[in-house]
């Protein structure tokens, strides 16, 4: 008997074949349950901060998800009508809520077969209890419900935060954010577990815009002289230091690609200053940015090897591919592409320093899939300090979990993987996210099991360890 | 009970697991019989304007194939022994249809796991009659059945194309074709719509062998001073037009690579001027050559937005990869080799310049299925103008098909795809290799529905707009 | 009812689905006990010549096995805690073998989803009679029941060879080896077949440590001026020879990338004496170390074409990627890491000379998946002279046969493959290797039964072919 809302259906995601579904159940029902470690992501720390009702359908579920309106804008929706900010805001008023609810609910066919429609399933129908699938004719009765229940106080974010069963959240911020929102939860009394992450790109990428700017706000907040090596370092030291007092215990890189490097102190500051003297003359050469932010990831573990952070490093976007739309919109407007990616030339310089170290621990990501059994599952499976981050971004779906799995855990197993990462802006989908996660993992290993390559009572080990001991050992928490 | 031949099992190609299984048949039920739409392909346009009879079984379905033949030489059998043309002509005598046909049964089994197994018993079986699996005791009985059926009015080419309920078929042809066959077909008031496809491979490439004769040429046919930038692209309009009219409404572009550029007029006229003159002194410098034809791309796309074609773009193939047998045999003799195709970087230049339009239509394909999920799919699900052209080549096949949907849909979804393309020479299995990519989508949205991640219904409208409603609105037929 | 052992229980590795498992099953039942044709490994020849008791589990099965240790360590464990031997012998006493399986024991659940736990609990169960699942709590019992067993003569290596059921074993040896243990096993009169294949990398390539020793000695054992180009070739050819006489009918070439050449001989002259010039100065440029090893690729084919050594290629690993273990451990620490790697291009020098030819036979190796179905399917199912070799090295675990399987087959179909290697040097997991590889061959072709894409009676002759018949044929055995 199928679930009015398929994404409901208590076995969703299980294998159909009635043995496997049922080890799959099995193992799930010992993880369904399991508080949510969120170690990455980029929700807002303000909503906890000030914990005041989110404001429509919209503006909550639609306009800061760049999976929902890219895939609405690859279909000639313009991305004015769905309420993204131009950066010219004289340009047109922004549209009324309930119109981009509309036309978001009369394209809601368009994510047939993708996991925003899992999620965004669940968020309508187990968070806000929205009973029709979403379709142009119960757009409204949709959105008045939302409405309603935003307004009462069971989903304030921090209701939702703890209805959700999250034990910590991870948000991001930059070495330049003054961390206000996170010092307000904290004052605030309330026990929820927010944690800041260190991720300091706009100081670290030569070429980022404002890169001079960014680095005298840098100076102004450590007292440091950040235009000297040293005095550079020291402020990423003290910063770094910052952060972990709220709650840090990772940093996070999203460069370009995996590109790393080891130069000796004194090549290192020579390069340092030739950067900073490019800056200067406005732009600064790329293979020089590259060697740069190289430079920096292996800098950054010298400084983990001292304070214990996590070193995360999310390689391999193409940011802002389409330059129109970055002129109109700015960053993050669903224009970020995947391009293949080599670890095993690019990381060796850092692994050659400091990938022996068992004390230190670097996540490694990726979006080009074929490095998972190619390069990152052998190099995981060998250096002590590396560790496999969980399929990211376009990947975090059911099939992209599972060729994670299926492609990584023979040669690194499982322990050398760190479970699960939303890093998502869309709040309300984070369980959602999680629970495709484990039920992902579950069905994988349940194959495991009625293929007789493991028994289940280890798989429900390996089960609970993806769901819940692995992030927390993994990120330190 | 399987059937005695198994590609007719009308369960073939669904999974073994029941309850998918049934969904998968209530699917396939709701689109077996809708007509097929081939928006592309290689067939002979002769074939229907002269309606004759189909010559043998052995230049009917192993001559003019080069999956069949190039599996027959990879295991030794020379191309010479089975009728393929030499370029010199006075060589040997052609064999005996027959005895090709006797070659080719004695290494049927070759074919096992194939999709070209899955194709020939559906046409050896559904269209002939044959009734014994196809080896060396049964050839000459085949052989001779398959002839008698030729020599009856109901196998011609039109009487064929109306039994296999095809509704249009796109031929491909240059410009420099006369178009002589598909206009006798129009003369001739049948009313199967056979359609042309605008390929100026060979006035674009400027490393196609004859490239200025076939400048030549192309002048006398349009009237224009093709030597001059302007003339060279007011030509292309003319022709274009004119394919138009016989039906065509895209064109194509067989590149080795899908790089594009997109020059200002100034620099794109003095860049066509280095390639003449590069070409008159016999060779024109390879990247000079890639970049020229990159930037032609960029001015097809322009002449799209003002005529409407649809532009497709089929990169990434190493052309007559094996040099003794291009010698000897010329083109198209089994020896095409996929390589590593970039995408992100090589489309920006087209997508920057019209990848925004949601007027225009790309339709982009690849050899490359590393390239599924980390390049295209994020493309098609992000610009409006781009979709994806199906599983292609040696990936039209069961398990590349089911690879393509698995790898492209979380991304790009279902609507940023076209339907599938037989893209073939080999007319008889045109409706074999339909009924394969609708067994293969009906299995991919069973799974989907069994495990509760798309209701039935929506599936249900899936799989029709897969088999039907995409390829018709995606080449605007 | 699931067996103790998950290894060991008969339906192993086969889907879970009842009906396909029926085919499986069927189908296995064919193959399991067809002889084992091991015609590419690593196992030591000493062994059979010397059949000398193996002294402890830990020596067995944990030091010489890089797929065990490297996963300890990349959890922190040391390798001098496992008994790898430094290069410095000087520094720590070698820890006590109970006392490295003890901490082998403790970590035995960092396998759980590899191949090796599968081949390990195959070992353990199956070879020795072990009972429990391996933990720390019975980790001495364990070590105390191997360390009898191996004390008796039905566990020394001929018992072993012959208990395994093996036909025919190759080793891989240097040209500058002696053979004097596969010399002593044909003394002996034991009709065990143990051949040797003959691998010339350290005369081969310059970059190799030691190469000009190498290549002196290589002239001291063929009596041939090895400084000039001729004695080189003069001198490969002798030794080839040698090696014939001790069963060799392979050759087998482990280069970093499958770059190939195909100079002249005026050019390959000034190429072998340019690398010799250099060599003496102590570094060859990496560039002309590859052409090299390119063109001897080419000239290993033409002596191939005379004396009828098959000629395996096994390109695309990083070998010593730790820069830190290789100083202190050398080679073989499991720090090798592949690589993506091009075959389009880089055959085609080598196949251009001689890729027409059906008598040649080279079999080529990826470690890079992506390129089974983008690049060598389409290659093997061309080229006559081509074969692809199975999943190789981190590959071949269920996954990874999975995947070869439904990567190439249905462009290169099953007969362009070879069968089956092990290419271990841990020969007690021999047996399990072959298992594996046949179950999942059987379960591949079970679905395609299942889904009546080919015909249970052929998929039962593929089945066997695929075991038995088409190692036998490919290496000429």
């Amino acid at each position: 008997m199928p679930h009015p809302i398929a994404a409901l259906h208590p076995d969703r995601l299980f294998p159909a074949e009635p043995v496997t579904r049922a080890v799959a159940r099995r193992l799930y029902e010992n993880v369904r349950e399991l508080p949510i470690i969120s170690p990455h992501g980029h929700t807002d720390p303000r909503w906890f901060a000030e914990n005041a009702p989110f404001s429509d359908p919209s503006s909550l579920l639609i306009t800061p998800d760049h999976y929902v309106f890219r895939m609405l804008y690859s279909q000639g929706v313009r991305l004015e009508d769905l309420g993204i900010a131009s950066r010219n805001p004289a340009s047109t008023p922004p549209p009324d809520p309930r119109a981009v609810w509309r036309l978001f609910a009369r394209h809601y066919g368009l994510f047939r077969g993708t996991p925003t429609r899992l999620w965004l399933d669940w968020v309508l129908g187990e968070v806000f209890g929205v009973e029709a699938p979403l379709e142009e004719a119960s757009a409204d009765r949709a959105f008045d419900r939302i409405c309603e229940r935003l307004a009462e106080p069971g989903f304030r974010p921090r209701a939702l935060f703890e209805r959700f069963n999250i034990e910590v959240l991870a948000t991001t911020e930059s070495p330049l954010d003054d961390l206000r929102h996170h010092a307000a939860i904290r004052a605030s009394g309330w026990p929820g577990r927010i944690i800041t992450t260190y991720r300091p790109d706009d100081v670290v990428d030569p070429e980022a815009p404002g890169f001079l700017h960014h680095l005298a706000r840098f100076a102004e907040l450590t007292g440091e002289d950040v235009f000297s090596w040293n005095g550079y370092l020291a402020a990423h030291r003290k910063r770094r230091a910052h952060f972990a007092r709220f709650g840090a215990t990772s940093t996070d890189h999203g460069h370009p690609s995996a590109h790393t490097a080891n130069l000796g102190p004194r090549e290192a500051e020579a390069l340092f200053q030739r950067v900073l003297s490019e800056a200067r003359g406005r732009t600064v050469e790329p293979v020089l940015a590259e060697t740069f932010r190289g430079q920096m990831l292996t800098e950054m573990a010298r400084l983990s090897l001292d304070d214990g952070l996590v070193l995360q490093i999310h390689p391999g976007s193409w940011r802002n591919h389409n330059a129109l739309l970055h002129v109109r919109f700015g960053t993050n407007v669903g224009a970020d592409i995947p391009r293949a990616t080599d670890f095993v030339g690019a990381l060796r310089p850092l692994l050659n320093r400091f990938g022996n170290e068992p004390k230190l621990a670097i996540i490694v990501f990726t979006l080009d899939e074929s490095s998972y059994s190619r390069e990152l599952a052998p190099l995981a499976g060998h250096y002590p300090a590396l560790k496999l981050g969980p399929a990211w971004w376009f990947h975090d779906s059911p099939e992209g979990l599972r060729r994670f799995r299926e492609q990584t855990t023979e040669t690194a197993g499982f322990y050398n993987t760190v479970g699960f990462n939303d890093d998502t802006r869309a709040f309300l989908s984070i369980p959602a996210r999680h629970d495709v996660a484990r039920r992902v993992d579950c069905a994988f290993l349940a194959r495991l099991v009625a293929e007789h390559r493991l028994p289940e009572d280890e798989a429900l080990q390996v089960a609970c360890d993806l769901a819940y001991h692995l992030p927390k050992t993994a990120y330190r928490l």
